[in-house]
């Protein structure tokens, strides 16, 4: 089959790999119809040492189930089926608390573990299939794939980032950063209440589209003038949620300085330094920073219906659809600010 | 009148100072009749620049009113009172949210601030009497005043460490820091139904006062030896809840590392770096980082029950008691572990 590996900064390439095949029992095989490119797989592509083997790539994912194991109980071949972009056995500790991303038993497509195939390829091994695959009740050549697709990862991260941040009825939300996840922030923000949207961003089209989805303010500064900005905007308290969605210490310090005493910083973006700026802030305004990797696998079925019925559109995030030969340009160009998130159909 | 000054590290001074008065129509004079040093008065201890002028020093203390402002309703001359270190009006936006340290016309006792006195005095001005004061139903001679007296603060900031960490019934805590704080932080997760108490504490004598309060666990370890400690106590998976009652990085790196997938830190040690260190590990579990100065106003209506009928004890962490002379050399055994928390009655 063919898939996605990264070899180092600025290399993605598409090569002929063994095709992905069941190995354990509770094993799956999905033939993909639909995947695409994450916002965190630029950091590789940014920072990733060298690597001749290549590292397998995607972790968003549509299909069709191909083969069951053994003992798979809850999908079966023909299913259209769509994946968390970590995997999980639904039944640990952790999984029945709803957070799947600390399975016992689980992990995480696409990071280049030995044995693991990645989204972006015409195929995956999906391990733990019973716990991991969520059957979706459409068919595969429906219109609202772009939007079932992010319930693999960004509508589900954001909604995760804005749960974290506490976002309810009448609080004021502010969402930091305009990519894909800080979009589905928004959205989520809007669904769960929210009176005031403040999305912080620089990138006109996005902020345009981050309005539609229900941002009532767009600040553009950066740093302490953004600081300022916010607090104009909220009568000098600051913001009760906050979203973080980019993962930089300096977006996490923008965050944690735009919250009000006792609000929640909710945060999603993957961290790039070791340390969380900004403790002394965050203590004396008695803050609660949560988040982390979004267990998106619980919030399917919560969020499965709003996009059926479409009064959320979070696939409106794609903004360029191209084939699995088109993934390199695709990260390319998502690089490059000229794509904010590609979709790729097979 | 005489007061408690500090002029630079390991200079603390008993000196006369002008009469506390009234300044504002809000405001009430207390005549101090028990007053403690705080673990936080140890960090100005060794680390404050040089003052000439001096810092007045003290924030926990009981006194009797002996005048109250013309805007004073709610404490009159001859109450008996607790103060909290924070004082507040009680009506502004977060008062009302129970986050009074957040006070819009807030501020702190014993910080230096002009104009302000401190609690290691014989008397003190009380900014906003009405919604900083708690009247108490004793008499000034009672037995109970060492319990009474950390209501002024470490009992309530064990307990605010306790519910950032979201202690509850069943739930597996963990304690960072066998300090005062630390100690009526057992005490917290006890009241609060915690099914196993770990305590991270070196010193034996306090570890025992720690068992006598609840711990069910001593961990004397530190570092990577104490996180491998609370993982085999906590059957590999770490606490729920973890209250941080020191202020170091490394205290805060150990509370990170102890926690479970989706459990929570409450930190109550005042920061002493500038980031939280751990973001990754944070972040991957997915774990809820709260807490910062107590709003212990707050929660002395729902501890001091529990304090009248003797179910709990925190003045057991004072192991010295002295006389505002003996403050110096209070500051000096604190300091040097010779004493544990020091009272003072005038």
């Amino acid at each position: 089959m063919r898939a996605t590996l990264m070899y180092g900064p600025h290399d993605v390439q598409v090569k002929t790999v063994p095709d992905a095949q069941i190995v354990a029992p509770t094993d799956a095989l999905v033939h993909v119809t639909h995947a695409c490119i994450c916002g965190s797989d630029l950091w590789p592509y940014n920072q990733m040492e060298h690597s001749d083997a290549g590292r397998r790539m995607g972790h968003e994912f549509i299909g069709v189930v191909e083969a069951a194991g053994a003992d798979v109980r809850t999908v079966k071949p023909g299913d259209l089926v769509v994946a968390p972009f970590a995997f999980s056995d639904g039944t640990c500790i952790f999984c029945r608390q709803g957070l799947q991303t600390a399975c016992l038993h689980g992990g995480f497509f696409g990071t280049g573990a030995e044995g693991m195939d990645g989204g972006q390829s015409e195929a995956v091994r999906v391990p733990q299939a019973d716990g991991t695959l969520y059957v979706l009740p459409t068919g595969p050549d429906d219109g609202l794939m772009p939007s079932l697709l992010t319930l693999s990862d960004v509508m589900g991260t954001g909604h995760h980032a804005a749960r974290a941040a506490r976002v309810g009825p009448g609080k004021i939300a502010a969402v930091v950063g305009d990519g894909a996840v800080g979009l589905c922030g928004v959205i989520a923000a809007k669904r769960l209440g929210a009176e005031q949207i403040i999305l912080l961003g620089r990138h006109p089209d996005r902020t345009a589209l981050g309005k539609e989805f229900g941002a009532t303010d767009i600040v553009s500064e950066r740093g302490e003038a953004a600081v300022e900005r916010v607090r104009e905007l909220t009568g000098g308290l600051g913001a009760h949620a906050v979203l973080e969605c980019v993962g930089h210490g300096e977006a996490m310090l923008t965050a944690i300085n735009i919250a009000r005493p006792g609000g929640a910083v909710g945060r999603v973006g993957v961290p790039q330094e070791e340390a969380i700026p900004g403790s002394g802030s965050a203590f004396y305004k008695n803050l609660t920073i949560s988040g982390g990797p979004a267990p998106v696998r619980a919030y399917m079925e919560e969020l499965l219906p709003d996009i059926l019925d479409g009064r959320i559109q979070p696939g409106r995030v794609f903004d360029r659809v191209g084939s699995l030969d088109e993934v390199p340009d695709g990260y390319r160009a998502m690089n490059d600010r000229e794509a904010l998130k590609v979709m790729i159909e097979f």
